[in-house]
């Protein structure tokens, strides 16, 4: 969020407690950006115990809608995250984690989730470019045992 | 997500077509970074008409879930937002918009929205501690014909 609030949420945007506002299915945006290069690695979901892990571990933790279930980030590929700073937005239904990414982020192999440019075409139309694309590894290696 | 999926959701993961996945409300989730220096001004989202206006006039554009309305970013503040580039990600849910941000992103007067650090507190819990939280505008000067 960006736009002015009540007073009556000075606690929220001002205050020293950690008090993550959940949505309706329990959950916060995170976002993780590579700590080094500033790049978004991927945008995910944590719920009260991803949050809770991911800080008392310093490992980054999620919670997948898809699949209804916690995971920590690497635990089937490797691929893990270590945190290095996490930070909350002003109306705190927003997490920012800075993470040293051990390989790639994305489960297509790529560093990041965001491969790819939107661009606008010849007549105004929206459409995608493969930038910084190339892969670390080939997912079919990576999680073949999970198939 | 960075998760394996089926090869069905190939054409969103590999395919030039720009296929926003719009959540149950129509949005997708944006992060907003700052072109030069990386760090993550904002999270909010866009709607398809946002989406579109964002492509077409190079103006971030947002859809405020608790306002029901399309914004433009910095119409009332003049802290605006120039896309310097957009991405989307792997499963098309989420965009990534670097910007040269005038001024503050933040409606608090800061910077960026993630103004405070979470950290583990002595007996373990999560707690916060403002960094980089200086204000570059009076939100009350700012916003006071709004009130």
């Amino acid at each position: 969020m960006s736009r002015p609030t009540s007073s009556s949420e000075s606690g929220i945007e001002e205050g020293l407690a950690f008090q993550p506002r959940f949505d309706a299915s329990g959950l916060v945006t995170c976002v993780a950006t590579d700590a080094r290069t500033g790049d978004v690695l991927m945008v995910a979901h944590m719920n009260e115990e991803a949050l809770r892990r991911t800080v008392e571990t310093g490992d980054a933790w999620y919670y997948s809608r898809s699949r209804k279930a916690l995971w920590r980030k690497g635990e089937s590929s490797g691929q893990v995250q270590r945190v290095v700073e996490m930070r909350t937005d002003c109306d705190q239904d927003a997490v920012w984690i800075k993470v040293e990414q051990r390989g790639a982020a994305c489960h297509t192999g790529r560093r990041s989730c965001f491969y790819r440019a939107v661009t606008r075409g010849e007549g105004g139309e929206a459409r995608v470019a493969f930038v910084d694309a190339d892969r670390l590894f080939d997912p079919a290696d990576v999680y073949h045992k999970k198939s």
